[in-house]
C-alpha cells in the first residue's frame, strides 16, 4: 500500500522559526507613525505588543529565530501535523497531479491560529504581563488565544464582533470553555465602544470596532498586552513552523512541490507554509537549494475581497478606524467593507507588509475564488478525503483543483501542496446554506 | 524534553482485529429469536446485517480476524491516532499517577465511530449491497456512516431522532455534507413512522422509533442493509483497532497500564480499548502475557443510566420497541427511559453480550458518574490539555480523575489509560449550559 500520511518524530520537530525578512532582496518598507510619519521602532510597538514580538516584527537581520523551549513543549501537544497525500481527491478529479495537503485542522482548536497564540502568550508571560486581549471575528483566533492564555496562566479578554457572536455562538462557547471573557463589540466596557453605541445603538460591530476596544483595553490596563492573529510579520514568523515541517515531510514522501497554495486573509497561513520553501528562491540562500524547481506560489483570496489582484500598493491603516500604524501594503483601502461571505477569516482589506513586497517583486501571485466555487471545492474535498474544510480553506482547495485540472490537459504530474488551515465543524451553517442552494456569489 | 505524543508508523498499524469471544472462558450466551426463543444463526442475522458482520457477530472460534486491505487503506486516512501523556492534567491534579489517553477525537468525523462504519460499509459493498441505513441520536454514528458510505459509493439513509435533529442541527448538516439523506424520526416515509405519527402527531422521536424505521427500510428495500454503531459484538471487534494500537504505543512510552478506563454507552469504545489488553488475563493467552499486572478495567456510565451497576443480567430486547433479537445482557429493561443528559451516546438501557459476560465473570467493573462531575472533569481537561471533550468522553475523564486522586492519597505512581472517544465541538450547547450554571444532576 502507498503511504498516505507523513508525520515527524518529536525529535525532528523544527526548533527555530524562519524569518524571511532577513533574506528578502527588497526589505519591507517601515511601519509609520500616522501622526509624525516617522518609522516606528520596536520600543514604539512594545507599548501595545509583547516586547519580544515587537522585536521580531522589525527584525530584518536574523533568518532563524529560536523557538523557546516552553513553546516547543506546547507545540508537541499537536505537532507535527500530518502531511497527507490526497489520493481520493486526485482520483475523483482524474488528474495526473500529485496533491498533498498540510493538515492544520487536527489540533484541538481546529486551525493554524494556535501556532502563534502560544508564543505570543509565552512572551507576555515571560515579560510579566498578566492579561492579554484581542479582537476576533468568526472566532478561530479568539479560541486559539483563549487556550494559549489559559495554558500560561494569563487572563484573556476577547472582543468578538457582535454580529459574528450571534451568528456563530459555538465559537464564543469555546472561548468561554477555555476560561476567556468574551464581550460582543461594540460594548459599553470601553470609551470607544460607548461612543459607537451612543451614536448607533444597533451597531452590529466589525473588526474595526473590536480592534479599537481591544487596543483601548490593552493601553488602559496595567500589565495587559494586545495580540493579533494575522497581518503582522511576527505572526507569519511563528506560522513558519507549518512550512518547515512540510519541507521535511515532502522529503519523506520523496517529492518536492511545483506549486504551493494557501488561502489568504491577513497572510499568516500563507506565509507560514510558503516562506520556508520560498527561501530557496531568495538571494543568499542559493547554497541551501534543495531543488532547482522554481515554485509557483499561489495565494487564494475571495473574489469579493481581491486586495492581491485589484488592490493598490500604498501606506494604509491596518484597521478600519485608523488607530494602527501605517502599513506599506497592497490594500483595498481601510474603509473597504468586505461582502458578508462565510469565509470570515478572509474578509480583510490589506495584505501585510512582507507578502505585499514579495508580490510586488514577483515571487508569488494571487488568484480570486468566487464563493460558490469555494464551496463546490469544499464539498468535493469532504466527500473524497473525509474532512469538512473551513470556508477559508475551501479557497485553497478551489485553487488547487484549478491547477490539478490544468494538469489533466497538459498531462503534467505536477506536485501541488496546499494548506488545510482549519476544519469547518463550527461553520456548518455555511454548508447548510450551500446545500440548500441559498448561497450566492457576492462582490 | 519528555515525549508527549506517541504515533505508529503506517507499517506498524494492526492488520487484524482481536475477537475476544474466542478467548473467553464463559462465552456469551446466544442471541434468541423472540418468537421461537431459538438461538439465531449467522444466516438469520444476515437478513438485516452484511453477511460478513453477521458471521463476525457469532464467531467464538477465531481470535484474530484479518482487516481487509481496503479497510486498512481507509484507516490510514487518520490512523494511528495519538497516544498522549496528559502531563498538564497530572500537574493540575498534583497526582503521582501517569495519565495517558488514546485520542480518537482527531479524525475528521470527530469520534471513534468511523472505525466500525468503514468495515461495515466495505462488507456491504463487497456483498453487492447498494444502500445502507441506520438510526442515530446525537449523530456521531450517523456522521461516521455517511462518510464511510460515500467513500465506498453506497447510498446512505439516516433516521435521526427528531428532537436531536432539532437540538443539534450541525450534525445533520455534517451528514448531508457527506451526501447522506437525513430524515427526522418518526417520519411519514415508513409504515412504522406513519403509525407513530398518526397516534401522536407531535412525537419527538427516540432511538426506538428510529431503529424501527431504519430496520423497516432495510428489510423492504432491495440491496439495502441495516448497520449499527455499538452494542453488537462485531462493532466492538472493529473497534479493537484502538486497543491494539494503544498497546504498541504504551510500549513506546515504556509503560503498561494499571487501570484502563472508557465511557460506556453500548460498549464499543470501551471494548475497543479494553479487549486487546484484557486478552492477557484470559485463559489460553497466558503465554502471551506482556505484564504480570492485573489491569483494573473501569467502564464509566452516567449515574442516570446505571445498567452496569444497577441493571439485571437477563435476556432483553436491544430496542425499546422490541423488534430486535433477545440479547443476554445487563439491562435496565428495554422500556427504561434514560434522562435527557447531554451525553446522548450513553443513553442506552443495555450493555451488550460480551461486556455483560465479562462483568458477570469479574474481569471489569462499572462506575457511575453524575452529570455535573462529568462536565467539571471535561472543563479541567479542556483547560489543561487544550481539547474540549465530548460529553460522553467526559465520563471517562471523571473516572480517571477519581483514580488519579486516589493515587495522591496512596502515593502510587499508577499508570492510567483512558479513551478520549470524541471531541465536543458539536456539543457546545452543553458546555454553555454548564458554564451558565443551568446544568443539573439527573436520575
Amino acid at each position: 500500500m502507498k503511504q498516505k500520511r507523513f508525520l515527524l518524530d518529536e525529535s525532528e520537530l523544527p526548533r527555530q522559526w524562519y524569518n524571511i525578512q532577513a533574506d528578502m532582496v527588497n526589505k519591507p518598507l517601515p511601519l509609520l507613525n500616522p501622526a509624525t510619519k516617522e518609522p516606528l521602532s520596536a520600543d514604539d510597538l512594545a507599548h501595545i505588543f509583547a516586547a519580544e514580538c515587537a522585536k521580531q516584527e522589525l527584525d530584518q537581520i536574523h533568518p532563524w529565530i529560536d523557538i523557546p523551549e516552553e513553546v516547543q513543549e506546547r507545540y508537541r501537544f499537536y505537532r507535527s501535523t500530518p502531511l497527507v497525500r490526497a489520493y481520493a481527491l486526485e482520483e475523483a478529479l482524474g488528474t495526473p497531479a500529485h496533491i498533498y495537503f498540510k493538515n492544520e485542522s487536527v489540533n484541538p482548536l481546529g486551525s493554524h491560529k494556535v501556532n502563534s497564540a502560544i508564543p505570543q502568550c509565552y512572551y507576555c508571560k515571560q515579560e510579566g504581563v498578566t492579561n492579554v486581549t484581542t479582537e476576533t471575528g468568526a472566532g478561530q483566533w479568539g479560541a486559539a488565544l483563549s487556550y494559549a492564555a489559559k495554558t500560561f496562566g494569563l487572563e484573556c479578554a476577547v472582543y468578538q464582533v457582535k454580529i459574528s457572536m450571534q451568528q456563530k455562538p459555538y465559537r464564543s462557547s469555546i472561548m468561554r470553555t477555555f476560561g476567556a471573557t468574551v464581550t460582543g463589540s461594540p460594548s459599553m466596557s470601553t470609551r470607544a465602544g460607548k461612543d459607537i453605541i451612543t451614536a448607533d445603538p444597533n451597531h452590529p460591530g466589525s473588526l474595526g470596532t473590536a480592534i479599537s476596544e481591544a487596543v483601548e483595553l490593552a493601553t488602559t490596563t496595567p500589565n495587559c498586552k494586545y495580540t493579533l492573529g494575522s497581518v503582522m510579520s511576527h505572526v507569519s514568523l511563528h506560522q513558519t513552523i507549518i512550512g518547515l515541517e512540510a519541507e521535511k515531510q515532502m522529503a519523506m514522501a520523496g517529492e518536492y512541490p511545483d506549486t504551493i497554495i494557501a488561502c489568504f486573509g491577513g497572510g499568516s497561513n500563507f506565509g507560514g507554509l510558503a516562506f520556508p520553501f520560498m527561501r530557496h528562491q531568495l538571494k543568499g540562500q542559493r547554497d541551501d537549494v534543495r531543488s532547482t524547481k522554481v515554485i509557483d506560489f499561489i495565494a487564494a483570496e475571495p473574489a469579493s475581497c481581491p486586495k492581491l489582484t485589484k488592490g493598490k500598493f500604498e501606506y494604509d491603516f491596518g484597521d478600519s478606524a485608523g488607530y494602527t500604524p501605517l502599513l506599506p501594503m497592497y490594500t483595498l483601502g481601510h474603509t473597504f467593507k468586505p461582502a458578508n461571505i462565510h469565509a470570515g477569516g478572509l474578509r480583510y482589506h490589506g495584505a501585510g507588509t512582507i507578502v505585499s513586497q514579495l508580490l510586488k517583486d514577483g515571487y508569488m501571485r494571487g488568484v480570486d475564488i468566487p464563493q460558490l466555487e469555494s464551496f463546490d471545492a469544499g464539498l468535493l474535498f469532504a466527500r473524497t478525503e473525509g474532512i469538512i474544510p473551513a470556508p477559508e480553506s475551501c479557497h485553497a482547495i478551489a485553487a488547487t483543483i484549478r491547477e490539478a485540472k490544468k494538469c489533466i490537459e497538459t498531462g503534467e504530474e505536477k506536485v501541488i501542496l496546499f494548506n488545510l488551515s482549519g476544519h469547518g465543524l463550527i461553520d456548518m451553517t455555511a454548508y447548510d446554506s450551500f446545500l440548500n442552494g441559498d448561497l450566492v456569489n457576492i462582490g
